[in-house]
């Protein structure tokens, strides 16, 4: 059985990872770490897990060595020694964190104001939107797991701008995620008093993920896409709405966009394209890995307005690298992902 | 002391009303009614005024006859004759509704699919958006009350329009609301297990608000201006978001912006201008008749964002009305009105 | 592969049975039955399963023709005749309603205002406490499921009554349920407005579950017990905890009754006894068929406080009625109900 | 016009002050302080209070030279040398702290593990709960004011005790409390994603405000009185709810105890008695000063439940230190305090 490693696993992309691979039937889960809680047992920090795992937290070496797949689920500019480290070890290495999301090296100076450490690993790594890259995703050692707010907005556009049908330039994406996509760390903005009966827009227009939607709609439309992007802060766990504007080339027929749009993503297990008339909403696609999407005119008809529902912490963040994994692996790609989301 | 009457003060705008109207020092409430509750005390239908008023719910008919100024707090379509019943006997009357707020007849063909039923009377009505028309105001005996997204939106873009700042088509309003928004009535999406943990926007660039934005902004603009407007449904009970994406004409530079939004507000007590850096939250104007307005452009500095907050029960519904009364009856404009918002 | 009906699919409860059921490798769904949905598409109204199945709902006779195993999700009054009809047909009933949970008729009828239609039916039926009954379970084919109250209290109490540990009167039983508790059906105590930001008791001291509960309580004790049992109502989806309050039997050793709790519920896949020191919650057991439980004493260590917390959706109804059917039907009990709690 | 001073002003409990403070007709807030951010304007702070205060955090002294009566909002410990110095200075000191709560040093050395520093203080301070003491308050310069659970159990057992109808043993308080109960400081516990769909008792059985709910009620009783405690945490912002299980001595006559309970209540002003068959829930007193009270008898009619609601910011906290204020001022006890609770 394949053995799987996880990084970084006491934040909560990495109890993400834990609670759906402790229950994929293909892998084992072989060693986990932690910087914070080294030495501990999982489940005494995630009590969900009681008599669930027995896994203590160790060290990053020894999950290297003891796995054949690294998830690694860290802040920014920490995973590219260990994505070199794993590679070097003829390991698999997908990292949930932003080290490799952007290939323009001159972006990731602006928006992280960092370098690339290892530039030859960029050129290895895929970016791991598996609706897009999927072929290469199979022969890729080095996974860049998309973040979760450009998952949303990516798969919303891709049928669009592959087929060259809105304006690339003056895209508004308004995002809306749910408190997790923050993290476990303690902020003032995630104090429950604070965040509970409140909602705002955060990072306006500024937000880091900018860079990443910009590059793979450019990918996608084959030219530069320019966006607006402004995320919001739900009170809510999970979850992430983003509701995209954008303008048609020429006359719309939202009939045959909705076609295209079904067609597209027929082969493509996690994408669902809502019946005309019907609105995506986070509660159906709650805890599971699914991209729910609806397409919409505004009532001149000359705005198409996409509105594109994930769960940030599967399909934005866990669910995704392990579909990744399971493509790398040659599992079927929905292995251990196939939840229903809870009405309630 | 003046007498006032809230015709439907069972449903959510009319215990609002009761709420803010019953401490206000100026006025007294002399009848209400309830066509649900006729015969019922209020106290008895909303409980958290126990001991705070005996008032009982009587006719429509009593609520005119004993009031100087009548509040119209009902579904669209049943405010027109009442409002010519207030006039004929020379009363007041602000309304909550949307019956007087288009002035195009045609718009509210469209919209609302019904002929006005009293065409003469619409041209009596005013808008009542103080910060827009308060010298009109003071002259009205019929009020339009605004609606709680077309407030939010036009306060957050008035002064870009009314100096020609911004192109006036293309205009994105990506508004979120509170649930209190679609008031007392049980329905499915309001069921606690449905919204909770839920997000997603309803009448996706087709809400019934979008032409009295584009009438109001246009009278701003002095030219048609043209807006695809989107709500979303927030689990929380008060408060809206709008977060408006327009397009500069020629260079911005937000420091002025800002100093000419100062300025243009200074003299209107319930609008806010943040500092450029913060941004707007439905917390920090939640019970209060504040509208909060911060402004933002994006990265490349081709669009500015303006994000405009109010609760949309009180400067969007409520406490509006009663800003609007104050100005007809010559009190202090924020009689009544002048709440902080509670921080928790 | 064996053939599972439900009847009244398409309530919050049933609903929960598809969502689990769809995922159990050795079932397969044939038929579903709803009075108010006959012969829509299920997915069509709990859209959350767009394409996890085409399963149209039907009549209950078709349901009762098509399975081997009929689950009853309905109001009580409801499930006694359907049960019969399923004992002729030689099907196994798992009824989730009311109708079969006291054996005693006189309690039946002064808590439900009903008599038992069919009376030789209950001398057959089984109260579907798999940690109690389970023996019983096996050579049943009617199973009374119980209610998600009485389930997190008995589970609570059931070692110190099976070992004579408490005084048997004056139990205090103060329980809080998630909303789900109440049905999809629409009030205005579950309409969101009201329901956000409240939290208050119901039926104090007064419940219809008192009697289960009393009367379970008393089969473990060997003698009558009295309970004083409380409902509050959370403003969350899901989740019950009860803290029951009771006296014991001379000195208490908080050790002993920690080891005697682990011991008895070794063999019981669902129960989980937490650490000393530890406190039960919801959260740990959200989306899963386990119960956990936590020991406490006061600060006089002259009352015994137990902490009980189950999903009520879950444990609480259909993971507990699936676990009786994985019981009857020879399966290991954890078939198609190993889930981990998500952590957030 | 009376100068007011707040020590501790940006904690949650401050902020509270401030909030209600700000709009009080016959005081002026001179000075505020806070050791988190001196120097800093209050509005920098709690952004909330735009435009409507421009004091600035100073020392501790500053304030107590500035005012004539000083609210202390201080984790225990840090009071008792600042009350020194206001009474030493004649200045009235109303403690929202512990360290005046008890007048049993014992009881304070085993709850908070410290002795008193000033014991003959405590012999002049007065325990500010106004319904119990309020010839005590007129007359006295230093006020501990009562917890938030203690407010709720006491005023919800104060007639059934003064009037030696229930057994004085045995006791179970019951209580649930919102999140800001907890204050600004950021803990797990109180991080959204944690909180937020989660429910659970803490301290179970060995809550610190357990020797002060005992020692008040001993006091109404004339003997000693026992109580098990245990308090919950909402995932709301404000209200407490205590569900309150007492024994009658003798036969109970529930229209007789609610007649005793309006009589005794009727000339105090915030606390109100529901009508039999009503139940006091949080949302009805949110944002007031109010304590709501039912009063319930379980099926048996041999245990008395008392369901007792206020909002644990308000009554629990700032809006009974300034009833304290109001009433040793001689101002009228409602002063700046007679709002209603919203209904949403």
């Amino acid at each position: 059985m394949i053995k799987v490693g996880i990084i970084g696993a006491t934040g909560y992309v990495g109890a993400e990872l834990m609670r759906i691979l402790l229950n994929h039937k293909k892998i084992e889960i072989s060693a986990i770490s932690s910087v914070s809680f080294e030495g501990q047992e999982f489940e005494s920090i995630y009590k969900n897990f009681f008599n669930h795992t027995s896994l203590v937290c160790s060290s990053m070496d020894e999950v290297i060595a003891k796995a054949d797949v690294i998830f690694t689920a860290l802040p920014h500019g920490l995973s590219e020694d260990i994505a070199a480290n794993c590679i070097d070890s003829n390991k698999i290495c997908i990292d949930l964190g932003a080290d490799f999301r952007l290939s323009n090296e001159e972006d990731y100076k602006f928006w992280y104001e960092r370098s690339f450490s290892h530039p030859e690993l960029h050129k290895k790594s895929v970016y791991g939107l598996p609706e897009l890259n999927k072929e290469k995703i199979k022969d890729s050692k080095l996974i860049a797991n998309p973040g979760c707010y450009p998952t949303s907005i990516e798969l919303g556009l891709m049928p669009l701008l592959l087929n060259s049908l809105i304006e690339t330039k003056g895209i508004i994406c308004d995002s809306k995620s749910g408190a997790t996509g923050a993290g476990r760390g303690l902020t003032i903005s995630s104090h429950f008093p604070e965040l509970n009966e409140n909602f705002a827009p955060y990072k306006v227009g500024a937000h880091r993920h900018t860079p990443e939607i910009e590059e793979t709609l450019g990918v996608m439309a084959n030219e530069k896409v320019s966006v607006t992007f402004t995320p919001h802060l739900l009170p809510i766990n999970r979850g992430i709405i983003s509701t995209i504007y954008c303008t048609p080339k020429g006359n719309v027929n939202l009939e045959e966009i909705h076609k295209l749009y079904e067609s597209f993503f027929l082969d493509k297990p996690f994408v669902n394209i809502l019946p005309l008339g019907e609105i995506a909403c986070t509660k159906n696609v709650r805890f599971s890995n699914y991209c729910n999407i609806s397409l919409h005119l505004n009532h001149r008809k000359d705005q198409l307005i996409v509105v594109s529902a994930i769960d940030n912490m599967v399909k934005g963040a866990a669910g995704q690298a392990i579909q990744n994994m399971n493509i790398i692996l040659g599992f079927d790609e929905t292995e251990g992902l196939n939840f229903i989301s809870p009405a309630f």
